[in-house]
């Protein structure tokens, strides 16, 4: 692709902001909500939505692909075990262009799905009637993720019309309606017909800027085991009048239990789960150090407690970037109703996850907790520790040609270096993608940390949008040069 | 009365036991949970079921009379002053007979109300679908208390129907349907309006018999305060990836609490908590030693867990009648599902009681509770200390005619000298009559220590059923000899 090419296309995304905005707010007045079965079809419309547009703009082979799920055993928080029947899914949308001979393979992903918009009452404006203020367009899933999923057709559709029908690299598209539920229907075709998504690099724009103005790329996930600890006492629930200072208690167990897997530092306790800790380069934590944070300002408007809490030593970055931690979601069991009910409940439960990092494993560090949790069962109680799910923490290497294209591409519209982040949560689909298709991905997102992500009034910043756009242009045109 | 009445008085109730049984299936199949705010109607209808057969059976001046709280002030966590707003409540039943001139009056006291039916697939048939097997009947409140309301009430009947509508003592019935969450309309009725409950002794069966055939005396009980703890930390519930690792977490903060309030021989660790506990009298201590009691075989058989927990160098039976203890009977918050949501809520509640003893008082040990409670609080976490309710330990004496002639008539009906035990539940409105109305109690319970009071399959063997009939019918006609 001619250097005038690249400028024709970042020319026809310019001329075309104000179409490319409205077509983004009709795909965000689909309320495609994927938890909610009452939104099924609007799921489906949106789908169909993004497949018409891909279609449209000349990409080939476009269609909808139905995922489903198969019948799964799980415990419930009784601790009974259940089927779940095998369920239709959310369709994925697909479509490639592949006549950039001898030139790579990207695989653009993104997702059409949005997370509920409760509580309705804290929006300034509906979810879904999106509406600009002050150069940004709030709605549920302005950034999160179809107007970031949104850039990569549209910068299509620029280097399209640029470049006369034909694109500067090969590309397929890969857009699925259950990441807001576990994407477990994309992770089984991955997993399935892998063949199907053959490319050299996968593209996803589902991540944030570290501040407005500066270009990241995310380059490091935590990973994660999601566990219940189950604590048996006496066989049926007791009175605690009449058995009180005779019957093991499963929930003074359980919080005897908690207490002894992260110190009141916020250090985990469990032996050998530091082991596998690889330090970040001393460049990355360079790097971190020279961001502008301010965990003061982040304490106050992001966390809203009193005061942070975790490992001493480390940043608030470096605490949930590169370092392991261990939250308990919830605990049911026993009563929870309002006022008094005097039990001694048989069984409790505790939801304890832990994050990874690099190079802990899921296998490793689930043995070593669950050895630990045993080992410290308080008298009187037995416990069963399981496995809910597990996922690798990720760090993808800087040193490739398609981060050096994408940083170039970015210094090309913001005119400044890229930072190279970390992400404290999971996005299991790069895993998927490092595993099971062995390609690297460029997560490149044009986010704000105040987006309110999976909150209300979720907003995308305008400008961030059309520079995604041209990021995207230029990256793509980087790689087919 | 004669002793003619009495022998008549126990074949009307022989006669009509069958009758008696089907009555009380009746009253159990009403859903009175006092607790839950959906059966405040069947609370109702439960109330007026037992009214309508006292009058039936010849009792005077039958009515309900609705209680209702003042408004309250209290302190919550941050010192703040905070008004409870006075609230109707489930209403009292009151009957009399007040024509036995020269004889004592009896304040026969029970409960119409029940414990939620909870965890509901454990029972073998529903709560509220009363079911015979084995000689006992299965319901939840057979034993606690419809089932041990309902002895008094057909005794009552059999006396009217040998004496010809005449009783051979002064009988004044009270029926709360409040004691299953505090019973605060009672107490304010006791203390408020003590003339109209005037009487010289009150008969108690809310109580357990030590063992099968052993007639037994309840002359000790311990008190309690009913307590929740909220934690809070984030101002809104936070994704565990982005924020762990800086966000506090409340269940964690909730096991670090609960963890240092009772160590792992089950000593409480509140300052000050032991100070007022006074030791069981020598006498008591040898009797409860002469006790057929196997520890064994009650952890077999009554706990079923692998090992019994509590303070060393105390009896089992010291330890839930005579030593304070502390127990956690849920924990509300969080993510409660199955599967996995990686939520650090933003609150999280521990709901917290405790047994107290004499010479323990509530309100001096909650204050212990609180304060300490408060001073262990973990780094990011603000705790509410709230008290739900409260009730004072207490020990009768069993040195009095009453007590004697229980003794003598429970002999009659079981051929064995009475032990005396105390209970380690509470029975508030016990404390209430020795404080405002001045007058002991007989705690005459029969129920059996594997009745699962509070638990799922509740039953009351219905042989106990009927001696308590019979040996209410001999302790009334004793009184009125």
């Amino acid at each position: 692709m001619t250097t005038n090419n690249t400028t024709a296309a970042v020319g026809f995304a310019e001329k075309n902001q104000a179409r490319f905005v409205e077509e983004l707010k009709a795909l965000l007045r689909i309320p495609s909500v994927s938890t909610l079965p009452e939104h099924v079809g609007d799921v489906r419309r949106a789908a169909e939505f993004v497949a018409a547009e891909l279609k449209r703009i000349g990409m080939e082979n476009v269609r909808l692909i139905e995922t489903s799920t198969d019948e799964e055993m799980i415990a419930d928080a009784a601790g009974q075990t259940r089927v779940v029947p095998p369920r239709l899914g959310h369709p994925l949308v697909y479509a490639d262009w592949l006549h950039a001979e001898g030139k790579p393979t990207v695989l653009c992903y993104g997702h059409y799905d949005v997370q509920p918009p409760d509580p309705l009452e804290e929006w300034k404006t509906p979810p879904f009637e999106p509406t600009e203020r002050d150069g940004n367009i709030y709605a549920r899933g302005a950034v999160d993720d179809k107007g970031q999923m949104w850039m990569h057709v549209k910068a299509l559709e620029s280097l399209m019309a640029a470049g006369g029908g034909k694109l500067p690299v090969n590309v397929r598209v890969i857009v699925e309606g259950e990441e807001e539920v576990g994407g477990e229907g994309i992770a089984a075709f991955v997993r399935e017909h892998g063949e199907k998504l053959k490319a050299d690099v996968a593209l996803v724009s589902d991540t944030e800027m570290f501040a407005p103005e500066l270009p990241t790329l995310c380059v490091g996930l935590r990973g994660m085991i999601y566990t219940e600890i189950e604590a048996r006492g006496a066989r049926t629930d007791l009175h605690s009048g009449m058995y009180g200072g005779a019957a093991p208690n499963p929930f003074v167990a359980l919080a005897q239990v908690i207490a002894k897997l992260k110190d009141e530092d916020g250090k985990i306790l469990i032996p050998g789960f530091y082991d596998k800790v690889e330090k970040p380069t001393d460049a990355e934590l360079k790097a971190w150090k020279a961001l502008s944070f301010d965990e003061e300002h982040y304490r106050e408007t992001e966390v809203g407690s009193i005061a942070l809490t975790g490992e001493p030593g480390y940043s608030v970055l470096e605490r949930t970037w590169a370092r392991p931690t261990l939250d308990v979601h919830g605990m049911p069991g026993g009563f929870t109703g309002a006022g008094a009910k005097t039990v001694i409940p048989a069984k409790a439960v505790a939801k304890v996850s832990m994050r990874l990092v690099p190079d802990m494993t899921p296998a490793e560090s689930f043995m070593q907790y669950k050895a630990y949790v045993e080992s410290i069962c308080p008298k009187g109680i037995e416990v069963e520790v399981r496995l809910i799910h597990a996922g690798d923490a990720i760090v993808v290497s800087t040193d490739n040609e398609y981060v050096r294209a994408a940083t170039a591409a970015m210094h090309e519209v913001f005119g400044k270096e890229t930072v190279f982040v970390r992400g404290g949560g999971s996005i299991p689909i790069v895993g998927d993608f490092e595993r099971e298709l062995k390609i690297p991905t460029v997560m490149m997102g044009f986010g704000l940390p105040d987006d309110n992500l999976h909150a209300p009034n979720e907003k995308f910043h305008l400008a961030n949008f059309h520079r995604g756009i041209e990021s995207i242009v230029r990256f793509f045109a980087r790689l087919g040069a």
